[in-house]
């Protein structure tokens, strides 16, 4: 850590898949770079590493301080995102000679790279880039995803809006899917191809007895006989049937349930169609005989800046922040993550800085312990990490009705 | 109408489909029940009509009228619901006897329908037969539809909150849905089988620039050819494409999209798989060759009570309350509607009375001059009649971070 004054302009860029409050901790990046005196200029890169790679920066000075709080109830990435997979230097560094082409030209000494786990890499790389031609620059990721599956923090900012809006969407389908005495089974699909944290939120409706019945998630195989089996159970005690399945369940083989043939491991040979919850919808008609519904929850899950989690937008924020407060301070190369308590005090969150190193491309799953034996449901010590997260409310201001989202004017810099 | 005092008790059921705020008017009813000296008790049916026919009646006097508050920011139906067709008295009059029986055995003098068109006919036919028999009965109709169907009310409890969650959404799926620079065509399915008012709705997000580019209602016949060649137009313009879909839309010949053979009337002879939006997003990938998602709002938007309307919310509880006072004093063989006015002075919106034998079983559609020309979007008419509905915000209570629904005892009357 240098304890030298760095004055010089900064970039934040957003990556990946956005959320719910991805806006937050580029908005705490933004802000406290705009008051930090030893940071001259902000700017926003257009569509993440690729605005950078194309010239195309967003001078966030000329934006209207009061427009731009409203990134804190705007979904999505209001800078633009990308999927851009940087090289490895040693392979292919045109990349990275460009970057540091851009990096003198606007005098850049600070970059934060706001994503999950593929722009920790990226940002990890220039850093390692940018000490080794010896051009300073202060480095720092600011995560973000909705998977919450980072290494090293406690959770990832993101994860808990999402949390909140599919315990919410759990317990209104609950109450809608009980109304008739006729009887339903509805398979709710929640994102999460390798971790099942967003799945595992599902049972946080279950704290007010309006939870999923069953709860699938892909670290554990799954086995469709048993599946049958489990619904059968439920819906002959209750008439009713509400479950959780993860987009990434998977046979013992490995085979996304989602994408095994017919023949194959499934062992039903029913004809496969849709997406997993139809797929899984198919099978429980033909072998139960009763009404199956299915709900994808797709994009809506992670864009729901309506049903944000108050907690998570302050988190968010306070990521962002800190990132700028800690390179300013002279840190570099590390990624701002929460270390959290939870006891009779309380929840309580505080920032703690990993290496990037540690954080990039690794991928948490939600620990065995918290889910039952059966494989089919998550236990207390689930609820009692998740809970605390998706406490209070958004400060959302409403016109017309309607959300007001951020509109920025994007002045580009020359 | 009659000025007799009539003192009795008082039954209300709920019917058909729920919605966000059908507990909203059920509520109505049994506060202003629960308060008048003229009923002497109020009872629920559980599970509407099949509740009285099987003698389940719910006792409302017996719960915590704090509890019941609840039930304004409950969705679902609190009381139970079903699907029952009843016969036609000249043909079978079973069950009617059968429901005379229960009224006198609890000396029923109000009698209530929450429902939508069938339940409006059934509370016809209720009414029509105690009138032939006799049996002195003040029946009345409460409205409810998200799919906002029923003749003659300006509107229907139910719809506004639905609109309001489609129009959010969509503004959120917006803004999501072009946070890539690679560009996406994003397919999004509205309920509304025969009317497209759900999906219009949608076009409301436009009024703060983030509404669907193409918006494909019911009223109007449907050619794939158009629909592919309008989606490649926009997507030209804009690399990116938001489209609404009503469930209901169908070709010329009256086929549902949805459910039309490959070899038939869809022109392209693709694999079709899944629902409507996993259909057309099937056909754009073979045309366009680029990324289309597809999402069916499927329950979400006729259960998402944390987003509902104020505006709806009060006006729900209204027409319950309105629903007692004219019942007791003297109205029958109503449906309590909306008469509303929107101009300089703003929107208001008053009860009315109708026949119920007018709205028993007629569908209102969205009006042919709020549809442009082409046939894939709503104009300003449209966004002036839906806009005030949606005004206002739900006032749910929320512990743990998560919604208090309504928990009713159900005393049932022995």
């Amino acid at each position: 850590m240098s304890k030298e004054t760095l004055v010089g302009s900064l970039i934040i860029g957003q990556s990946g898949g956005p959320s719910s409050v991805i806006n937050c901790s580029a908005y705490g990046v933004i802000k406290t770079g705009l008051e930090n005196p030893n940071i001259t200029t902000v700017y926003g890169a257009f569509h993440g590493i690729k605005g950078v790679l194309n010239d195309q920066l967003m001078i966030m000075d000329e934006e209207d301080p009061k427009e731009l709080e409203n990134m804190l109830h705007t979904p999505s990435s209001a800078l633009g995102s990308c999927r851009y997979k940087i090289a490895d230097p040693d392979v292919d560094d045109t990349d990275y000679k460009r970057i540091l082409e851009i990096f003198k030209k606007y005098n850049v000494r600070y970059f934060f790279y706001n994503g999950g786990n593929d722009s920790m890499d990226t940002c990890n790389k220039i850093s390692k880039y940018m000490n080794r031609v010896g051009y300073e620059c202060r480095v720092m990721g600011v995560p973000k995803t909705i998977d919450n599956d980072l290494a090293g923090t406690d959770h990832c900012p993101g994860f808990a809006s999402a949390a909140k809006y599919i315990a919410t969407s759990f317990m209104e389908v609950s109450r809608d899917s009980q109304v008739y005495d006729t009887g339903m089974v509805t398979v709710v699909e929640c994102m999460g191809r390798h971790a099942g944290w967003l799945t595992a939120a599902a049972a946080l409706a279950g704290v007010k007895n309006d939870g999923p019945d069953l709860v699938y998630l892909p670290e554990v195989d799954f086995s469709m006989e048993q599946f049958v089996a489990d619904v059968k159970r439920v819906y002959k005690e209750k008439n009713n049937c509400l479950v959780a399945v993860s987009e990434g369940i998977h046979y013992a083989d490995g085979t996304f349930v989602s994408e095994a043939k017919t023949s194959g491991t499934d062992g039903f040979g029913h004809a496969q169609l849709g997406g997993l919850a139809a797929r899984l919808t198919d099978v429980l008609k033909a072998e139960l005989g009763v009404k199956v519904r299915p709900i994808e929850l797709s994009l809506l899950q992670r864009c729901a800046s309506h049903c944000a989690s108050g907690t998570d937008i302050a988190e968010a924020f306070m990521s962002g922040k800190v990132a700028v407060e800690s390179a300013v301070a002279g840190s570099t190369d590390k990624m701002v993550g929460f270390k959290c308590t939870r006891d009779e005090n309380g929840y309580k969150c505080e920032p703690e800085l990993f290496d990037l190193s540690l954080v990039a491309n690794t991928e948490k799953k939600v620990p065995l312990e918290w889910i039952n034996e059966a494989g089919n449901g998550v236990n207390q010590g689930f609820i009692d990490y998740c809970l605390p997260l998706i406490q209070g409310e958004t400060g959302m201001v409403k016109e017309d009705g309607l959300p007001r989202f951020v509109n920025l004017k994007r002045v580009f810099a020359k």
